[in-house]
């Protein structure tokens, strides 16, 4: 099945009716976020929605404003989300995933390029009490002629990273839940995710070391959105032959993108730094 | 009528069954491109279409490369339909209309960017016999507080140019059209058209000179995509209320963007200084 | 004499002795800032600094953070400055000068990015007491084909400003006053002067309306930095020839020019919108 | 001795009367461009000119322009260079080094960005017989948190490259040479060469493989421009307080940068790919 979608949320949504037990579900509301976490624990789960097992959160937050500094409540949530699946300690490789010249690609190298990095300086400057992190966006195959996937790991093995946050633009069905909804997971990257680029697995199997997937859906394509759009009992009446392989972003994409990425880029800092707050982050980053 | 469209060529397909006699017609296939050309005669045509009495020329063109010089037929094609529109003789102004910081409604300021200004120097430097040809981007309202057409109207009566030639990113109503069309008309920017912004008109009535519109289409609204995918009989199961004002764009709009930018200026270039090749306009300008 | 720098406050430096009595001098520390105040009354003033006759304050304010609001003491003190030399009311147009390709240069075009136009909205929205601004960057002669005076000029005699505030970078004598002098004039700005490249002029005579200029120099040339680096009595060792029209930059003139034309922006912002705070301000233009 | 240069070349000149055995020199003339080798052959000679034994070529090459396809000849010299000093076989990790944010600094990557890469596509498309090469760049480690040499090595090691070009600004001590001299050497990088900032080792000894360093200088030290404007005898005069660590850089090192870097682009390309023309590279790469 191809579900035209890298949200599991969304997954879910469209096999509802078959949906195994091997999937757990539940969601919550806090404040303005919807919070929803999907856990796939069997195989059968594994195959209903074709992801790895494992936990997947995903948080529905409001529009971002140009100032990141705005949505401080959401920040906070993904924070909390984030750190829940991580140890405590240890040294942290954030890797931007992407394209940074193709705009809706861009928000792996984007939330890198806003991300503090303190692993040089965390013994220096003890009286910060930094933990240490590394953020690196290694570009695409295209670009460097290497998998993204072997970059990353032989960083990796050679800073012996304690663990992997791999940050990706991602796809939805849906352009209203484009680039305000976060998916959160604890299984890595497999190939084929993102938005159509085939990428060598990121994942403790690959890396062997705990690898946390954050993403934000850009892009939507066209026979979805043409689907989408059509009644119940209208699916007949849509010709795939003239949407090809269009993917659709809306017209905005650029300060999407942007907004998005310092919003990534703080929560990660505040799941990693524990001591300095979002005004802090942000003064650190600009 | 909302067409959806600034495309003449669309909004006469749209009404196939009903185009009146002011409204004349005629194509014809020139390498690998298609050349329209619609004539609207009357006020039942203007009405028919809801675009002012004049000549509307679009050009098919085959989907562009990186390098525009490999475009060379297609430059020389667009060239001499700019061409045979205006005056040989005069200052020109290249406008460029749009955002440069929205990618898909930055074909105007980077048209201009890649036009090959002469003004300063066609006295000094007679040798190259070169067109006066001055060229502004002046941004739009939401940045200067300005209306374009003002900005536009204020410069033109200052330097006194003989004609104006306005680039504008325009609305189409099929995503295959998106970047490899040309729309010239002799007829000016009316207000409203454009990606959505209300802007004033740019014409010989409020210029007191000629005015030439350049136009790519780079973007189709996302009803449009899903109208388009959906066979005759299934329109009635298309739930408009999902898609709202959403505008679809390619997802390597970056590179679309730019390509057609480059084309655009050496084709103005070459309609406008009768003396430099192709060649010649891309060194001087790159 | 060539001064090679446009800072009135280093002119009357190299001329210590022979200052006449038309230009008056007077200098006090705010805080961390130094303002000096330099008036020219009578044409031997004019002579001597080879500057129109009129007033030249100048602020010496500790180098910027990346973060402009973390300067609001240094912006309040500017936008005093700036308030002071126009009237209260009535339509100003922020012109910024300069390439935005070249970085040195383009601290005119980065103000007007970050200036809050209003013009277009202060009617409709008079709950928020917008006096209306128009803000626009006209690109430097090399592109547009005109003279930048001469765009000025048509927009200005368009919209009727009643008030122009030019913004230019600047060449000084030093290089530690690169990015952290700023120069406020009520003379407008002269032919010839910014970083080189003769300008038409841009003052009350051509404009007819008054012309504040707002100025922060951020090249020495090349020679200046020799004779500086020269004690007294070595000058005469220096070797001009080798040093022909070099201009001398910081090597971090990226986040100079930023920086710098956010704190002038906001500057202009507080000078001009009583009612919004530098927060305010910041928040709507970033 | 502190030279304030990575130029061989200028280290020589500065110790002309000193010159030990072990620093073999030639120089010749080809077209336009001069060509200089310095060989170290010995421990005096490191000790003398403070590098590491091995060859050091440096072209003095004119300026060049915005179209790198005009400079083809010096294109090709630059590329034989960098063919001697490399095995013919093999995969060949380019690596941009520098920060793209700090315009003089940003050879490296901007490189990296007009590189062919080659090795995701050399099996699979056997019939262009490219020769395997990667390209990243790893920026620095005020962003990223990790030594560049660490970054390198971990990719190095990752795929097994045969090989390793890197490419770095320079310092230089002479203004007339910014962005118009290339020096090749196969001693890789050492600690505190580059702009100023120290970087960990980038050689034989540290990656296990052959490491060619191509350097361009894009600044030079205000004190060197203040003591070459000084004729001799007149060297007592100079202030060094005045000049601090002020690097000068010239004010259209844009352009400067972007020209070069698509000049070693295409002359690493001509030296790897030995199929393609530099007109074949342009237009894959542009």
């Amino acid at each position: 099945m191809n579900f035209r979608t890298d949200l599991a949320l969304e997954r879910r949504e469209l096999i509802y009716d078959n949906v195994p037990d091997g999937v757990k579900f539940e969601e919550k509301i806090e404040g303005k976020t919807k919070i929803t976490r999907i856990k796939i624990e069997t195989k059968e789960g594994e195959e209903a929605l074709n992801k790895p097992r494992g936990n997947y959160i995903t948080l529905e937050i409001p529009p971002l404003s140009a100032n990141p500094t705005e949505s401080e409540t959401e920040i906070e949530l993904i924070a909390a989300e984030i750190s829940a699946l991580i140890s405590q300690k240890g040294c942290v490789l954030v890797a931007g995933l992407g394209n940074h010249n193709i705009t809706p690609d861009a928000i792996g190298p984007k939330t890198v390029e806003y991300t503090l990095s303190t692993r040089h300086v965390a013994e220096s400057m003890p009286q910060f009490n930094f933990r240490p992190v590394a953020a690196v966006a290694p570009g695409v195959m295209g670009q460097t002629g290497i998998e993204t996937g072997e970059v990353i790991r032989g960083i990796c093995d050679r800073i012996k990273a304690d663990c992997v946050i791999a940050v990706d633009a991602l796809a939805s069905r849906s352009v209203s839940r484009l680039g305000c909804t976060v998916q959160i997971s604890d299984t890595g990257i497999s190939p084929g995710s993102g938005v159509g680029n085939a990428r060598r697995e990121l994942s403790q199997s690959t890396l062997g070391v705990p690898v946390i997937a954050i993403g934000v859906p850009t892009v939507v394509d066209a026979l979805t959105v043409a689907q989408d759009a059509v009644k119940s009992g209208g699916e007949a009446f849509i010709d795939k032959s003239k949407l090809g392989s269009l993917m659709v972003t809306p017209r905005e994409i650029d300060s999407v993108v942007t907004s998005v990425s310092k919003v990534l880029a703080l929560s990660i800092g505040r799941a990693l730094q524990k001591d300095l707050s979002v005004s802090d982050l942000y003064f650190l980053t600009q």
